[in-house]
């Protein structure tokens, strides 16, 4: 039985928002869609026959048994991180989330972006102590089951690594997918103790000005942060999602500090020492910098700034035959909530609105979607995102203008800059192959 | 050098709100709690020494290899799903959730509960197929391809088996935890295209009042549902906290119907037929329903009603020692949103109400929280939820009262019951140890 489409094909008159298809979200919902939904979205079903639901053998037997951890499908294997250090050779372990293969507004424990410097420690928790010290009146070390007798609270955040999406300084689009380019970025729901209460019991000298946290694995990476910030969102995180922290991501304790670069999120958190300046280590004043185009650098950059990007289409999650996609990215500032994400079809010409999942949650992933009708020809997609702090993601050339770029292409070890939060480009050309492009 | 706790002890005084301890939050937040906080709390950090310091093996050597597929640490090896089948023996398999050990609102997939009744079907995605037929005016067969471009949505929900907590049909209290008790109930973020969508496509025969789906797998469970649950919250779901569905909870798809039963949630979904009446499937008129006390019984139902417990302090989580503890549990709802959780340290005679995880979403889990000071001697904890939509949890005389118990304690296997949701007493002894009562 043929798919019938006796009705008017009037989507592109009524619903069209912006150049080369984008929809009003209007023209997929309830009852007004009725009639209209089938014809219009040209979507792949395939008519319907008895006979197309043949009885397949995992119909027929007895299937796999449950075990007491559950993990993906082997018919899932693709939905993994890519390691850049696969052998594990003796430098740092980078893996990341891919996104293309994702959806919502959380990513899953097994996929979380992670950065090791030095493998990941095997920590005994029981064994695992946790020191607040320095410019206070008492102090206090804390063992995971003293913490765990505090009050906790549970948020979203996303974590990024501050050197996410650094091919883009490349002056040419590095022919790279969402994951290579954007997968250091990724979003889980957290549970711990507010630092706050901690520094309360352990009293603040006035003189309090910073704090050092240093995390207990070999790198003992230290980052000074403002006292004001741990008094305002910094959590001791012990729960991921819900089950105690991943070994990668800082198993048992980590600081979390929602919006600020990802390796200020001390994992493996052993100290916290309230200083009266910024102590300079070498990760805040040698490695997490920013080089400026006139050979100056940015320092003691915390915030990770608005940024939104489309991940399906995407390089590799191609678009097949024209007709009816929901095009889906996310978006998130380290400043507050998103407010807005605008999704161009035509390089950035005009634009339309994209729907947001919500409730939308502060310096948390946002789900953006935008209804979309591909007729064949080549595009362009882009988005782009605005949030409650009156922060709004730049165009390319407008980040280039204020940061600089490469002047060659270079490998990508040799990436020495860090938030970059311009408006990705995603090529759709004629036979709907997607690719990476600057506009 | 020694905890020093030179503040006066005031914490019973001034914000007690109900017997045995139970606090007002204000004692634990913000500047209120200045110096208070430290004492009062009673907490457990040890005075700090720098020599606490101690430098450990994980700070010396080189760590392990990064995964491509995250798990969890070799020390939270005890946070996993307990397996009522572990031989794999040819009958259902049911692993259930760790309340005790988790946090926050959201199950992470390696831990949410699954039934299988022929064990987990290895279901290729590019062969599976998904029809919808019967009263609809163009059936119409759908691969996972094809619903990958339809507008997608996401929402958290829990899916609590029928038969969960139903140990507490007993006349005796069951000595067993949480996740004995109440592990067949878990909350993720699921991510889909809603169903209403897919039936506006097929054309809805105005004789269609109910519809049945059935799932691919070996027992081919099928369940009959209203229409009006398909037009108004059901969802063909494909992503589970972000990531493909996991094998035992219905890769590559389920129906997914907020707030009913789990069963009728069916998972490897293949069919929907949109019939005129229910169809009395094996499952519906002889499995999951309730024997009343005079012989009949319900079926044909379909909602989780309004149900809370403890999950911290509970049985294996004891309480060591006279002091602060936060106790920490889980509410919902298959009607809408929690609106309050109220906690009982003496068996009821006098109630404090919880803090909640805002935002509260519908049909989910909602964490509540409720600052205690155990003072060493035996309490009873309880606690007792209500939604938006006017229900309360009954206490468990109350329950008893409605739907009877056993008359002697049976095997667990023996529980022929289902839709228990009565208040869970935990019973605290003179030593801190946490054990399954009655009150």
């Amino acid at each position: 039985m043929k798919r019938r489409s006796n009705l008017p094909d009037k989507v592109d008159e009524v619903e069209q928002v912006a150049g080369n298809g984008l929809l009003h979200r209007r023209a997929l919902l309830g009852a007004s869609a009725a009639g209209l939904a089938g014809t219009a979205l040209g979507l792949t079903a395939t008519g319907a026959a008895a006979e197309q639901l043949v009885e397949q053998p995992w119909g027929l037997q007895i299937g796999e048994d449950t075990p007491a951890y559950q993990t993906p499908s082997k018919f899932a294997k693709n939905v993994v991180r890519t390691l850049a250090n696969p052998k594990f050779e003796p430098r740092s372990s980078i893996s990341r989330t891919p996104h293309h293969l994702l959806e919502g507004t959380r990513t899953p424990n097994g996929l979380h972006f992670t950065i090791n410097h030095t493998g990941i420690p095997e920590i005994d928790p029981q064994a695992h102590r946790f020191l607040i010290h320095g410019l206070v009146k008492r102090p206090l070390v804390f063992t995971v089951d003293a913490l765990l007798k505090y009050p906790m609270t549970s948020r979203p955040a996303f974590v990024e690594c501050g050197g996410n999406s650094v091919p883009l300084f490349s002056p040419k689009p590095i022919q790279a997918d969402v994951q290579a380019l954007h997968g250091l970025s990724s979003c889980a729901e957290w549970t711990g103790v507010p630092l706050s209460l901690l520094l309360d019991e352990c009293g603040i000298d006035p003189r309090a000005k910073w704090f050092i946290a240093e995390g207990a694995d070999g790198p003992h990476l230290m980052r000074s942060v403002p006292l004001a910030k741990a008094l305002d969102d910094a959590m001791i995180a012990l729960y991921q999602n819900g089950e105690p922290l991943m070994p990668g991501n800082g198993f048992p304790m980590r600081l979390l500090l929602p919006g600020y670069e990802g390796n200020m999120n001390v994992k493996f958190l052993r100290r916290i020492k309230l200083v009266p300046s910024p102590a300079m280590s070498f990760w805040e004043s040698q490695v997490y910098t920013e080089p400026m185009p006139k050979g100056k650098s940015y320092n003691l950059t915390f915030l990770n700034e608005v940024k939104s990007f489309i991940t399906r289409p995407s390089p590799g999650q191609d678009v097949k035959t024209p007709g009816y996609y929901e095009i889906s990215g996310i978006a998130y500032s380290g400043k507050g909530k998103i407010t807005k994400v605008m999704v161009s079809a035509d390089g950035g010409n005009s634009w339309g609105e994209a729907a947001l999942q919500a409730p939308v949650y502060s310096k948390a992933f946002t789900r953006f979607r935008m209804p979309w009708r591909w007729d064949g020809r080549p595009v362009i997609l882009q988005s782009r995102a605005w949030d409650d702090q009156g922060s709004f993601q730049p165009t390319r050339a407008e980040f280039v203008a204020a940061r600089g770029q490469l002047d060659t292409v270079p490998p990508v070890v040799a990436f020495r800059n860090h938030h970059f939060n311009a408006v990705t480009s995603w090529a759709v050309d004629a036979r709907g192959k997607v690719s990476h492009a600057y506009a």
